[in-house]
């Protein structure tokens, strides 16, 4: 299932060039005020001292799907302004994300806020969600499907927002509270992540004129794809290394994030010291990092992690499998779910 | 022309029951979750506990602005939604300038971030931003006239943080640099404040059909009204009582804002002593402070503010007088100027 398919990443890849050309565009006709430059910085258009630079940060794996499905159900022309605003809205919850998880680091990028400070990170992300807008305004005037296709968007839109809420109520709680479960975990990670992923692929469809089946059965695929690769990249952040992941080493058991393995540690196995570190104040050590990574290891959590992860990917493929579509086009989906979702252990570098 | 007339602030206060009736309808349909909780307590629906209150936070300007002049021009069927999302914008913008200015209380409560902490004060005001993008979104799909004021508004609102861009270069900026000038403190205000009530102004006349050059009348009123508002709402931190503003006493002075009086005193007087003041780095005590306002009323900073004020105010009574509307609306909308921009002497506290 990790093997990775050249072709299947070929066909998103090739969706990305026209995303990040729109992007570009649209900061340019902004004009040249620095804090546009703060927002291209971030899309990886240009470098800290603002001059051009060479790559792009990000995968645009939301915005390509957008733009794959829409072409998958005969084209949409609204499709390239949904696909950008749903990559604008993305990445300005990064933005967001990164000043409130005190995150100094990125796609291996000093962070917005961590260059140019909290204010300036929190008015940049700000101009980027109206941006957002824009790009929602000039899909809905298209034609009715895209102005259907950008309501539902944006409905979406809030509940990311509203994931990121249950995110800080989860962060908050002590790992023993009664309402850190299992359950209240998915449902923040289905919001926070799939559900923007379920609703790029639904509006690709939505946009190029599907019936409501057929826009549940997109939504579907795109929300259980998003719930293996936030799972996964959950996975990632302890099993993976920096150069895989472009993020602070061990970021989410330095913050005690209650990602699945420790709740699987605390509810299925016997590891006392384990729940003991997540549950002190302090600071953790390397040491600790280590034991708690060896308890994970001991207590079959990446095991456990990684079943929890593949019935998603299961539950993706058979969504996709009862699209509409020809044979070779359901292959690519299931596919692309593959190729993008990647479990430990890892053979290669995250791009 | 500060004399207060009771029945122009009756008339807009008309327009506020739909307003805020439209708002809390559409966070009571985003469900229960306290994070619409601490947007409802900063419109003032409810308290810090979350129970009902009795008021309502803010006066609503923006938007019964904009329900008024849709009305004088004929009425648009897209004109509540409009006014709503400039409302929620209006408010979001205000839930992230407390954070990014430290400000602890507003409108004579504490402040969303003081409450709650600055992660859920960014994340509530992302959610009120797309709460914004479906109201416009909802306008838009009315008419073309509606999708064409939503889009202005939509690009005026970027304006708006452009200008909280500029303040903050300007707030960054020693009182002697170079850059600190009467202009770019007027462009920034003009695009903080002024460009709102502008675009507000002019929504409510596009949504109802206007052409084009009423359509400017109406952007030129508006923006008028908006500096001479600024100007007077910055002339009442340093000469209004916090009974009368509902803020922190003399805040911009605290903080050394570059708004116009200190201006006026560093380029047409001669007061090295306040110069020196605003360009120290420590806090400056009460008794600064007061060196501060005593050195002002000595400048005659207060007499020449309210000088440049009055240009505003003359040019939205002159856009006003060019609208093509019966005698009795033009008062009314020169009227409603007089009422809401009020300068020192203040006689009665400000609601």
């Amino acid at each position: 299932m990790e093997n990775r398919s050249v072709s299947e990443d070929d066909v998103l890849a090739q969706y990305r060039t026209p995303v990040d050309a729109a992007i570009r565009a649209t900061f340019d006709a902004r004009g040249d005020l620095p804090l546009y430059g703060m927002l291209q910085y971030f899309m990886g258009y240009i470098d800290e001292t603002l001059r051009p630079a060479t790559g792009v940060a990000g995968k645009r794996i939301r915005s390509s799907l957008l733009l794959l499905i829409a072409d998958l159900f005969g084209g949409a022309p609204s499709a390239l302004d949904l696909a950008v605003a749903v990559e604008l809205f993305h990445n300005f919850t990064l933005i967001h994300d990164d000043i409130e998880d005190n995150d100094v680091e990125r796609r291996g990028r000093p962070t917005v806020w961590k260059l140019w400070g909290v204010n300036h990170g929190i008015n940049a992300g700000d101009a980027q969600a109206f941006i957002t807008t824009q790009h929602l305004l000039k899909a809905a005037a298209v034609d009715p499907a895209s102005a259907r296709a950008s309501l539902e968007l944006t409905d979406h839109f809030l509940q990311v927002v509203e994931g990121q809420y249950l995110d800080f109520e989860l962060a908050d709680k002590p790992l023993t509270h009664p309402n850190v479960t299992v359950d209240a975990y998915l449902e923040m990670i289905r919001k926070k992540t799939s559900v923007l992923i379920g609703t790029a692929v639904a509006a690709g469809g939505v946009a190029a004129g599907c019936d409501a089946k057929v826009r549940d059965l997109l939504f579907a695929y795109g929300e259980s794809f998003g719930m293996a690769y936030q799972i996964a990249d959950d996975m990632s952040s302890i099993w993976g290394s920096v150069e895989e992941t472009g993020k602070q080493a061990y970021g989410d058991i330095v913050e005690r994030k209650k990602t699945y393995p420790i709740l699987y540690v605390r509810d299925h196995t016997n590891e006392p010291r384990l729940v003991e570190l997540y549950s002190s104040a302090a600071p953790l050590s390397d040491n600790d990092i280590q034991e708690v990574v060896a308890g994970f290891d001991r207590a079959g959590a990446c095991e456990a992690t990684k079943a929890l992860g593949r019935t998603y990917v299961t539950q993706a493929h058979e969504a996709a499998q009862s699209l509409p579509l020809p044979q070779q086009s359901i292959a690519l989906l299931t596919g692309l779910v593959d190729s993008l979702v990647r479990f430990p252990p890892y053979t290669h570098a995250a791009d």
